[in-house]
Parts: structure tokens; sequence; C-alpha cells
């Protein structure tokens, strides 16, 4: 595959993970974030600043753009106001990239677009009823880009994030909140536990999204595992390589009224048209994830 | 009712007949244009600029928001990228809004929102499917509105126009084109002309959104008649009044294959919620565009 990919939100959980898997992939590859660190390939760029924006577009010109950028602060970014400013800068951003010649946009999106309820969210039959404002802004936006691709003739697909986990995952979530607290001796306190999640590896997430730059697949692609499991058991599974399962407090916290027994990917987009495949499914994630967090150590997590 | 009501658009063909109406229900209205005039009511403010919608809100702090402003040039909008820059501006403004203690925002959106070819468009049953980036940029912006001001505790409420017509209609739309030509004894070349559409006279559809900023009701509304009459009967009826039948040459142009035999606007809520009649039904409402147009001449149009 030829080309040159510019990625936003490069230096973020998935960002890290797509700049090697789309190198692979004989892409050129430009990041953008906003604490690059010492990565040649990766620039300091306000996205939310819109001379920024065209800066990056004149000087970059990519032909591809995979768009993860956007306000993913834990327990804020679900009815932050700033999904607005996220949404303008990303039709922004596509519209440069269009007038600049670029050929494919791939956004990034998230099982929150759903009407959650059906057994498996389905791109094809599941509506789009998001409950969240995050949810709205995400859905708003795939289908205004999606139309503005049409109208430009840029090919444009939106891989939908479900639930991730694996290293690097910031503080504030489940999976990088639990190993922490078993780790560190502390309880745990959380749900029963009986709800079935997709839960992915980052990196297979990232594997995913860059299978889908490098694809023609169009529209919204699912990028899950297509197997939820209960979070209970997910629990456990950490437990059991960390020790201290006495400390998950299930049932010490409710389940949100919003939360359905199941959240689950179908993946037959992911799995036959764009050809994806995880490297680390099942047990193979979890060891990974918490090998990463014992050679991390907890002390400044 | 009071409240300080904000109108964006107040010079456009919708906007300079809402401005009446809203102050004929006790607003304090204040309108911004990009071409004020003499009207001290109304400001120039370039809604595109960032820094010029942040001076607006913070100096009128509207509680009330009805938004009208968006690129609608006639041969260009349906397809022009600058519809971004709209949403882009009106999810901005709807924040500044809530963000200043606003409590009522009404945008207005469009019966190409729909997938057309259901026999009336109902807000509550016809599927948003929107064939064009402006009606995806109209629909999206819709979602996202909508989900914002659940978060902020703003009533959010979106006015969905069809087709409109009557006095101060720029040309290069189909009534003030045909009355045009039969003035200017041209010949008017236009398409077979059986499809029916949703007309209502411009001061009518002011009216209505009027109405329904008054009101507290809440999500899509349609702003129509309720009943569509075939292009032919409008043309006929225009030729009527004004002479020159013999120069609409129907089968001249071919209908656009995007278009449906009939788009017609289901109208309970409008009439029923929002408790809407409409002045200008039928004969009085052309009647009322012809003399318009015989006073002001031909000459300058």
């Amino acid at each position: 595959m030829s080309g040159r990919v510019l990625v936003t939100g490069a230096t973020g959980f998935v960002g890290r993970h797509v700049l090697p898997a789309l190198a692979a992939r004989g892409f050129a590859v430009h990041g953008v974030g906003r604490a690059p660190g010492a990565d040649p390939r990766i620039r300091s760029v306000d996205l939310l600043v819109p001379e920024a924006r065209r800066a990056l577009i004149d000087e970059v010109r990519p032909t591809h753009i995979l768009h993860l950028a956007w306000d993913a602060e834990p327990g804020r970014y679900w009815t932050s106001p700033t999904n607005l400013d996220w949404v303008a800068a990303s039709l922004d951003l596509a519209r440069l990239f269009a007038a600049a010649g670029g050929r494919r946009f791939v956004g990034v999106g998230t099982c929150a677009e759903y009407e959650w309820g059906a057994p498996r969210l389905d791109e094809a039959t599941t509506p789009c009823r998001p409950a969240t404002l995050y949810g709205a802004a995400k859905d708003g936006t795939r289908r205004i880009l999606s139309a503005h691709a049409d109208t430009e003739g840029v090919t444009f697909a939106w891989g939908r994030l479900f639930y991730l986990y694996g290293p690097g995952e910031r503080r504030g979530r489940l999976v990088s909140d639990a190993i922490h607290a078993l780790m560190t001796g502390a309880v745990f306190p959380t749900s029963p536990g009986h709800q079935r999640r997709d839960f992915l590896h980052v990196a297979d997430a990232a594997a995913a999204l860059a299978a889908l730059v490098a694809s023609d697949v169009t529209g919204p692609v699912n990028i899950g595992s297509g197997a939820a499991m209960p979070v209970r058991a997910l629990l456990d599974g950490l437990a059991t390589r960390i020790g201290g399962a006495e400390r998950l407090a299930y049932g010490a916290r409710t389940l949100g009224a919003m939360e359905p027994p199941v959240i689950e990917a179908e993946t037959r987009i992911l799995t036959e048209a764009v050809g994806f495949r995880p490297a680390f499914a099942g047990a193979r994630g979890l060891d990974d994830t918490v090998a990463w967090w014992r050679a991390r150590g907890t002390a400044s997590a």
C-alpha cells in the first residue's frame, strides 16, 4: 500500500499502536498529537486551532487520514460540550483534506452510536440512536462526513470502537483501575459484573483500523471481538493472574440505568470484507496487559 | 411571552417575515444578518467568525434563539462544502447560548433530511436518510444539537421547512423564476410538473416558526401546508394571474432522477401541538405573491 497517511490522536491509547501497524503496511506515516515526545514521525498540533489544521494539511498533503483525535477524558467525555468542538474540527479537517486532493478518510466512532439493547450490534440493521452527547456527536459527524466524502469523491469508512483494554490505558477506566487495585492491595468496588461487553486488546483495535485504512471498504465497520464476555469473567481473569480476587467487590456499585445486559459487535464486515484477525484474543490479551503493568509498576499510575 | 429572542439569518427570505411575527408575540427581538439595512433591531454579524459569535451572545444574552442562518445559495447549497462551516457555526452558537443561560433553541431544518418516497413525511415514522450533503448537514446538526440541549437543560425544537414561495424570494428558485418569466414575456422551461410538492407561503412559514419558538414543543416539527399540490397546478395558478400560460414549457426539462412523485408534510404536530393555522393558504398565497412582484417590478430582479 502506498500513500501518506496522517494519523490524528497519534499519542493516544489507540494511536500509539496504530503508527507501527500502518508503517508495516507500507504507508508513509505522519502522526499528530498534543504530547508527541521523541517520535520524529509525530508533530505537536492542537487540532482545535483552525490555522494549525490548515498548516498541517498543507505540510503533510496526506492521501489518507485516520482521524482518532477526540476528547476522551474519563468521566467527562460522555456529556462534555467539548464534543461539539471535536465535531467542528473533524469536519474542517475533512474539508481541508478533500480540498488538498486527499483520497481516503477513515474516522473513528463508537458502539455508543447504536441504540443499545439488540443482542448483537450490526452496522446494517441496528438503528443509531445514541443516548449520550458523545454518541450523538460521533453519529452526527459520521453522517455529515459520509455525505461530504460522497460529494468530494473521497472514500469514507468509519471504525466503531467497542470496549478496549491493554498497555498504555490511562487510569479512570475499568481495566486499568482494576489492575491498579489488584496490584496495590486496594479494594475494587464494582458492579455485580454480569453484563456482557465486547472487549478488544488495543493493539488488535489498532491493527484493525490500519487494515481498514488500507482496504477499500466504505461505511461503518464495527471494531470488536465479536464475542462479548461478562465483565466479571474479565476481572476474574485479571485476579487469576495478579491475585487479590477477594478484593473485587462485586455489587459494591450498581450498574448504570442505561447499561444494557449485553453490548456485542457483529464483526462480519471486519473479518470478511476488511480481512482482520485478532492477535490477542482471550487469555493472550490479558497476559499481555498484566505483563505490561508489571513491567511498568503502579507507583506513578 | 417574555424573553429576548435572537434570530439569525434575519435578513433572509424567511427571516424578514419572522421578526414581526416574534415581536407580535411579545418577544424582545434581536436579529443578525449580513446586510441588515436600516432595521435597528438587526445587527451585521458574520456568524462564521468565532469571535463575532461570542460577542453577539455576550451582548444580546438571548433566552431564545431561532437559528435560520445557513448557506442557501440557489444551485450551490445542496453540495457546497460551506455546509460544513454552518454545522460548526451552529454547534458553537448553541454552546455559547447554553453557557450564557439560554433556555430554548429552535433550529431550522429541511424536508431533505427525510428519506424521500413515503406518501407523507412524518416526524415520528419516516426515516431520516438524506441524499445530499445539505440534507445530511442539517440532519447531523439536529442530532447533535438535540443531545447537547438535553445535556445542558435547554429545550430544543427543529422546524423542517418544505417548499416556500412568496414576497422577497430571490431569483434562481422555482416560483420567483416562473413569475419573472411570465411577467417579462420569456419562455419558462420546466419539468412536466406532475410531481406534487408541499408549498407554503413564506409569511406562514415565518408565523409557524414564531409559534414554535413561543411553544414548549420539542423535537422535529414539519413546517408545511400538509397538502401537496402538483407543481403544474402552482405554475398554472401563476399564469392565470399574470398571463402567458403558453410560455410555461412543461417537459422542456426532465425531472431530476432523485425527485420523487410527492413530497408532502404530515402537519399534525404543527397544527395540534404548536397550534398553527396558515393565513395564506391556496389562492390567497398566490394572489399575495403576484401582487408583491407587480408592485416591485422585474427590472432589477
